[in-house]
C-alpha cells in the first residue's frame, strides 16, 4: 500500500518517543498504548486542530466534555447493552475463548461452543456494595453523552437548528484481539461531533458533512490519494443509521476506516427523550420510561415538539496520528549517497515547531542567546520551540528531520558579531543566515502560513 | 469563608453551561459531572496555562499520556492494592454500608460488623473471559504511569538531572461519598508533576516546586489570602512521602487541598525497578520480581546505578476551576441601584475571550462586519471569539459578565461611515469608541498583557 512497514513506524515511535507499549515493564497490556513527550504533543495538535475547526471557526457549534463513566440506563437504551457485542466460541479442547470469524486452525469444529454474544463494553462496580446491582460502563463512545446533555447545552446556550455540540475523548472498548499498532485497541480517543438539523435537510447536511470532513484530513496532510470514500451498503448499517460513509485510508496494514460520518435520524434524541408517545419519531426506538427530559424543540408555528435529525462525523483520535505519521514518514535519498528520514509534518502539527541550538555546547554567550530566542518564540504561542544543547549541529539535524521540526535556528560565533543565525529548514534541508532580529516574525509567518 | 455559597456557583455553572451533573435525564450518577460549552474552555485554559508553565516554558521537563486502564502489577507494587482503602461497616439492621466515620445516628452500635478494607480503586475486566483472571485497574492517579515510563522517556530524549515528566489526564477513585460538588468526585483530572532529582537535592527542590506552585495559583488569579499552606505532620505522610506541603484552599465548603507537593524519595522508581537487590534504596519497598526494567542512572564517576529522588507537585483540575470559579464570582453593586454578577476571570483563562455584537440582528450590513471581525480576531488564535446574534446589548453585556468575557465589541450603524467600533471591558464596564482597523492588535495586546 505505502512505502513504508507498520514495523517502521512502530520503531521510530518508541525511539523516539512518540508511543510506548503501556505497563510495558511488566510485559505491558494489549491494546493499550502510552504517548510519550512527542507523541502527547502530536495528538494534542491534531485533537487542537480538530477543535479549532468545529468550535472556533463555526457559530454553530459549541464544546461538551462529559464524565468517561455511564449510566446503564443510557446504553440501555442507546441499544449498546444488546447490540454492542460480538459471537464468541469457547474450544473445549484448549479452554481458549475466540471470536468466531477468528478461531485458529488448530481448535477442531467439534471441540467447539454454540456462539455467544460478548459485550464489548467495559463493566465496573460503583459505590461501597459490590453485589452487581450498582455499576457502571466505560464509555464505548463519546457520543451518547452528547445526546443526553442535548437539553442542557441548549438551554444554555443561544442556538437554534442547525447547530452542534462536539467532543473528545476517552472511549474503551474490551476488543477480543487488539492488533495493528494504535489502530485497534481497547483505550482510544475520539472526536464526534453530532450536528442537529431540521428533518428534511438531513441528507444535504450529510453531504456537506462528508466534504468538510474530507477537506479537514487533507489540511492535516493526509493526501486525497490514500483517501477512499466508502458509501456502506444499507445491509451492513448500524442499527441507528440511516446512511453512513466511511473515509478509509490505507494504512500500513490495509484499507480501513479512519472516520465514518452517519445520519443517525432521529434514533438517538428519540431513544432519550420522554414522553415518547406524544413526540413523532422516525426510528424504531425502545420504550423510555426513566428519561425525565424532553429532547425535542418546539417548532413555534404549529407549537408541536420535533426531534431533530443528527448527522455524526466521528473520528478517531488514535486512528489520525497513525495516518498522520504514516503520511509524514519518508525515506529520502541524500545528494551524498546517504539517506534521511524525515517526519514532513504540516507545521501546525509538528511537536516541535522550532529547535534552537547553540554551536558550542559548553560556550556561555552562544547559550544565553539560544535560551533568549527560545523564549522570546515560545511566548509567540505556536506551539513548543526547544532549547537543544547537545554541541552537534549535524546530528541534530538529522534528529529534529526524524521527529518533524520544521525549523533548526543555530546560534554561532557570528552571532555574537553581526546578530545573524542559521536558519535550517526540515524539507528544503536549505540552511540560511537571518538576522537575530527578524526571526520571530520568520517563524510566526511560517508556521502559519502553512497552518490552517 | 468567602462571599458567596457553593449553591449559588452550582446554580451558575448550570445555567450558563460550565458544568452539568453527570447522567442526569437519568436521575444522575454520583460524584460524576460533565462540563459544558463554557466549562470545557475553561478546564481547557487551566489545564493549557499548567502545559504552557511545565513542558513549554521550561527546558527540563517533558510530557505524557499514558492510558487509563492500568496492570494489577504497577498498582501492587506501588502500594495502592494494599492501601488505597477505607475502613468500612455493615449495619446488619438497615442493610447498608458506611465509612466508619461516616454511620448515621439511626444505625445501631451493636448492629455494626467489624470495621473491613474496602479499596477505592475501581476494577474491570479485560479480556473475554470473566473469572477474575484478567483485570485491569482505573487508574487512581496519573502518576504511576510516569514511574513505569521513566525509562521510555529517559531513552528518548536527551536529559540528564534533574528532569522532569509531567501528565495531565482522568482518573477515578470509587468514593464511598462524593460531595462538595467537583470537589469530591469519583472521576476526575490530575496534573502531576515527577521531577527527578540528585538523592541530597530534593529537599531544595521540594521548597523551589512548592513556590513555583504557589505562584502559579496566584498567576491564575487564586488570591494569596485565600491560600495557606499546610506542612503535613510527620505521622499523617503517606507512605511514599518523607515530606509534603500541602497548599489549602479556602472553597466556599472549607479550607481543603488543591495542590499538594510530595518528596516521594526513591519510593516510586525503587518500588519499580528490576534488580532491586543491587541498587541502593532508601525507601522501604515491596520485593519486584516482574519488573523488566532497570529505573536507575548510572553515575558517571561512580559507575553506580542510582535512584533519583522525585519531588511531585500533584494539582486536581477540577479543585483548580472550583477555586478559580469561587475567585473570579463577584456580585456588585452598580450605580444605577441594581446588581451584577461577573466572573473576573484573568483573561488567559477566559473561555469566551471577545464577543463581536452586531447592534441590530437582521441588519445583514452589521451582521457582516460582525462575522469578519470575528473571523479576524479568532484567527489570532489567543482562545474562542464568539459571534453574538441577539440584537439586545445590554442583555449581551450581563451574559458575558457573568460568563466572564473580557471584551465585547459592537458593531453599529456608525461602524458602517466612520468604521468605528464600541468596545466595552467587562471589569470597569466602560466603553470606548475605537477604530475598527485597531480591534485586532488592542484584542491581542489586552489578553496577552494580562496573559502570563
Amino acid at each position: 500500500m505505502t512505502a513504508k512497514t507498520m514495523d517502521e513506524l512502530v520503531a521510530l515511535c518508541k525511539r523516539r518517543g512518540f508511543i510506548f507499549q503501556s505497563n510495558e515493564i511488566y510485559g505491558g497490556l494489549q491494546g493499550l498504548y502510552d504517548y510519550g513527550p512527542l507523541g502527547t504533543e502530536l495528538k494534542n495538535n491534531l485533537k487542537q486542530s480538530w477543535w479549532s475547526s468545529m468550535v472556533y471557526e463555526r457559530d454553530d457549534i459549541e464544546g461538551l466534555d462529559a464524565a468517561i463513566l455511564t449510566s446503564p440506563e443510557v446504553l440501555k437504551q442507546s441499544g449498546h447493552e444488546d447490540t454492542f457485542s460480538d459471537p464468541m466460541v469457547d474450544c473445549k479442547s484448549c479452554g481458549e475463548r475466540f471470536r468466531v470469524d477468528q478461531v485458529p486452525d488448530y481448535c477442531k469444529e467439534e471441540d467447539l461452543t454454540e456462539p455467544r454474544q460478548f459485550n464489548l463494553m467495559f463493566k465496573t462496580t460503583m459505590g461501597p456494595i459490590d453485589d452487581g446491582s450498582s455499576f457502571a460502563y466505560l464509555r464505548p463512545e463519546t457520543a451518547q453523552q452528547i445526546f443526553v446533555n442535548f437539553k442542557n447545552v441548549l438551554d444554555s446556550t443561544p442556538h437554534h437548528l442547525p447547530f452542534g455540540i462536539a467532543q473528545i475523548g476517552k472511549a474503551f472498548r474490551n476488543e477480543i484481539t487488539p492488533r495493528n499498532f494504535i489502530f485497534r485497541v481497547r483505550e482510544f480517543e475520539q472526536m464526534e461531533l453530532e450536528f442537529f438539523v431540521k428533518e428534511g435537510s438531513d441528507e444535504e447536511w450529510h453531504k456537506t458533512w462528508t466534504d468538510l470532513r474530507i477537506q479537514w484530513w487533507i489540511d492535516q496532510g493526509v493526501s486525497k490519494e490514500n483517501m477512499e470514500i466508502l458509501y456502506v451498503p444499507d445491509d451492513e448499517l448500524a442499527h441507528y443509521s440511516k446512511a453512513t460513509v466511511d473515509i478509509m485510508y490505507k494504512f500500513p496494514h490495509g484499507l480501513e476506516e479512519l472516520e465514518g460520518i452517519a445520519n443517525r435520524t432521529d434514533f438517538d434524541l428519540g431513544s432519550h427523550t420522554k414522553d415518547q408517545e406524544n413526540i413523532k419519531i422516525h426510528s424504531n426506538v425502545m420504550r423510555n420510561k426513566n428519561s425525565n427530559s424532553r429532547l425535542a424543540i418546539q417548532n413555534n408555528e404549529t407549537k408541536k415538539w420535533e426531534i431533530p435529525f443528527v448527522i455524526e462525523p466521528s473520528a478517531g483520535v488514535d486512528r489520525g496520528v497513525l495516518a498522520i505519521l504514516n503520511e509524514s514518514y519518508k525515506k529520502e535519498k541524500l545528494d551524498n549517497g546517504k539517506e534521511r528520514i524525515v517526519l514532513a509534518f504540516e507545521p501546525h502539527l509538528a511537536p516541535i515547531k522550532a529547535a534552537v541550538i547553540p554551536l558550542k555546547r559548553n560556550n556561555d554567550d552562544l547559550v544565553q542567546k539560544a535560551l533568549a530566542l527560545k523564549s522570546t518564540l515560545q511566548q509567540q504561542k505556536l506551539g513548543r520551540v526547544i532549547f537543544e544543547n547537545t554541541g552537534n549541529i549535524g546530528k541534530s539535524y538529522r534528529k529534529h528531520d526524524e521527529i518533524g521540526t520544521p525549523l533548526c535556528i543555530t546560534i554561532d560565533f557570528e552571532t555574537l558579531d553581526d546578530k545573524s543565525v542559521t536558519i535550517r529548514d526540515r524539507d528544503t534541508m536549505k540552511q540560511n543566515r537571518m538576522k537575530l532580529d527578524d526571526i520571530p516574525a520568520y517563524f510566526r509567518n511560517y508556521i502559519e502560513a502553512k497552518k490552517l
